[in-house]
């Protein structure tokens, strides 16, 4: 992408509204514009990052075994009553009335919704067990909006339901998202914790949160220092086998956030295995049983003939939030510093001399070589000061950067700064680009 | 994937309330369900196909140099007073009210949306030309939705925005997006036509529907022949260039709607060279000048100093109801024939015996070497009649079936049958793979 071509409104002033450093780099870089109180528009930069985001989990999700759909924003209210769910959620439910003043509301959540769908169709244990996920835009009308999309009103999410003939299955089906989320915000270059999080009324140990580490986080959390050592299950997991061994493992150390903190439990630890981090909430597993199997009489036959409500879980991830998360994990005094998977880019490529011919062709080639070897770039061609150039590229906070000026071409060489470890080479215009791909590509 | 582990809920009688052929093929096929009038759930198989559909759409979109982003779909009733259209827009537009007593609504549209985010960071001619688009759910409260997801109240639509310094260079923006819809429309396999519409106040040439051809078409359209055989620009098509040879190409020979037909035009053509077909409409492309720049003060700076307001066109692209128009181009007595660029999978691999130790071993082995090579395959698994199996695969529309049994297999193959023209072939399961991967991937 030519930046002479692209829309990529950097603000040279810190926003006062933003409270937390992920909000202020996102409006700073030109990625989300608020467009009303915790509603924002995706600026092309902040939007090809959710993208990814989205990609990433879609591909952990469909990996474990769910299957994509999508439904719709707007509901019925109806079936909000059938679970009974209707008065009982709050003002943060958006409800409307149509033109034919029938009762609808713009969905915060799906389980009603999903079961709906199961019900119309699955008849027998035979289809079971099945998960069904969506990655879908809902909306919650928070009191007060705050932390740019970290608390928005308007966020995209990933939730996934699934369908078991009993509570044994369920935890199996439990067990898959568990291990696909570790995947998953290892996949973006986060160091993602399983917490026990509460049950409500069911009990049980089938309530996880996965927290985020970011010294900016939200909440306070405490661990074991084992946790963070633990290898990520490869991509070559088999989703069909028994995969409680791998949650076994990553459910024994130690591991609250400060809602469920124990500290005798804690102080037991050996003080220099204790961890105490600030943590960000970005995916939450729940069994929950037969809570709307029941009220809505989604059941299944079993094979001797009776019929039992199916047994069901859900699993989110905050597919919006997750952006602001990954500012908060990965940022310095300069602006952003994206792990490579999730980058808008991969590289910045920075014109030192616009309109000077034998630089202009320098950087033609690489831009065409790099992009023909898939690697994503973002090709600063405009005709502004080298300090505003070096200053947006660190801001934005593409992996790499490489610099073409005409004074290195002079002596065949540009230079290739590593964005995360500041770390800068001059290289050869050709041995530059065979780097890159073997990074990005390789 | 295996459908044994998918979501295809085959409805078997044909649903009554559907009226047209795509709408009863959808729900047959388990594409979508109805969850509230003319709102729909995305059922997986459907969900893959509108995918599909939005990134070709998408690809284009960038290949004519058209940028991304993604605006909210609760808009604010302030910028709608703005421009003014908050009280001259009807009733089909959703209206909301939140917690704090703000007027807000869901969009049916986003012309104001972008001219604020235009206006927010745009301030000189030297950032133009810009053309930014999104893929966007949108809610339009029909009075009396109908037709399936062809005239439904919650829709995806591409809409993009373009922002020019004059109604000369206004001109070459919209030819770049009529130029990407000629090609977007045939990617999908579609023979769509552009056809002169109705630019009310600003009047002119520069508006224009574009319409498929499909027997069971909503409406007559009327067209010489010449047009049809027009070549598609490449994909080589170099979108800084002029192109309005194109355009004029694409305009010079008579095409109307029946809303703007002009019967003497029509009739002077002779007439081995007239057509009356049937039409559906799924883009529409726009220039509207300052219509909202102007009341919304949207300026631009020009090189002299003095400000202009900025000439803004629009162009749609009905994503959602693309998937209904090509079930109706695009079908028989036996079910939907897909496109292979917008297939939901590319084979229908069907398992006579599943159970038989050497038809399982075949169809797995067909199954990793057809994914391996980056085919996507529907493994029927499933324990049943081999009837049921086929009637399936018709009804589904995969371009290509590969069917494995024990008979054949004893002989040493399988049986290919393209769904499209109904071709069968028997030949090694090997030849067999060869023949798809040259097909989907060549």
């Amino acid at each position: 992408m030519r930046l002479s071509r692209y829309f990529l409104p950097i603000l040279k002033e810190t926003p006062k509204e933003a409270e937390i450093v992920s909000h202020r780099l996102m409006l700073r870089a030109g990625m989300i514009r608020q467009e009303s109180a915790g509603i924002y528009a995706w600026l092309p930069l902040g939007y090809r990052v959710l993208r990814k985001i989205e990609q990433i989990v879609r591909e952990e999700q469909n990996r474990a075994g769910a299957v994509e759909l999508l439904m719709p924003t707007i509901q019925s209210a109806d079936l909000w009553r059938e679970s009974g769910r209707y008065d009982a959620y709050g003002r943060e439910m958006l409800r409307i009335t149509d033109r034919h003043e029938r009762d609808m509301l713009f969905g915060p959540t799906n389980e009603e919704m999903i079961t709906e769908i199961f019900r119309a169709y699955v008849r027998s244990y035979k289809d079971l067990p099945l998960n069904l996920y969506h990655i879908q835009w809902k909306f919650r009308d928070e009191v007060r909006p705050r932390f740019g999309i970290m608390r928005g009103r308007e966020f995209l999410m990933k939730d996934a339901y699934s369908f078991d003939v009993d509570k044994e299955s369920a935890r199996h089906a439990y067990n898959r998202m568990f291990v696909a989320y570790l995947r998953t915000f290892h996949r973006m270059g986060l160091k993602a914790i399983p917490m026990r999080a509460e049950t409500g009324p069911i009990g049980g140990d089938m309530s996880h949160e996965f927290i985020i580490l970011a010294s900016t986080g939200e909440s306070e959390v405490f661990c074991h220092k084992d946790i963070l050592d633990l290898p990520i299950p490869g991509a070559d997991t088999d989703f069909q086998a028994d995969l409680s061994p791998i949650v076994s493992a990553w459910t024994a150390p130690y591991a609250a956030t400060d809602e469920m903190h124990d500290k005798a439990a804690f102080d037991a630890i050996a003080e220099d295995r204790r961890v105490t981090a600030r943590g960000i909430e970005v995916g939450h597993i729940f069994y929950f049983g037969t809570k709307y199997s029941e009220p809505m009489k989604a059941n299944v036959t079993l094979s001797d003939g009776t019929e039992t409500p199916v047994h069901m879980g859900s699993y989110g991830v905050g597919v919006s939030r997750l952006l602001g998360a990954l500012i908060e994990a990965h940022h310095d005094d300069d602006g952003i510093i994206w792990p490579t998977s999730v980058a808008p880019f991969h590289v910045g490529l920075v014109n030192l001399k616009t309109g000077d011919a034998a630089t202009d062709a320098a950087c033609e080639d690489l831009y065409a070589q790099l992009e023909n070897a898939g690697v994503e770039v973002l090709y600063d061609d405009e005709d502004t000061r080298a300090g505003a150039k070096f200053a947006t590229m660190d801001l934005i906070g593409l992996p790499w950067q490489l610099v073409v000026g005409p004074r290195g071409l002079k002596d065949g060489i540009v230079e290739l700064k590593n964005r995360s470890s500041g770390e800068r080479v001059s290289l050869s215009p050709q041995e530059a680009v065979n780097r890159l791909v073997a990074d990005i590509k390789g």
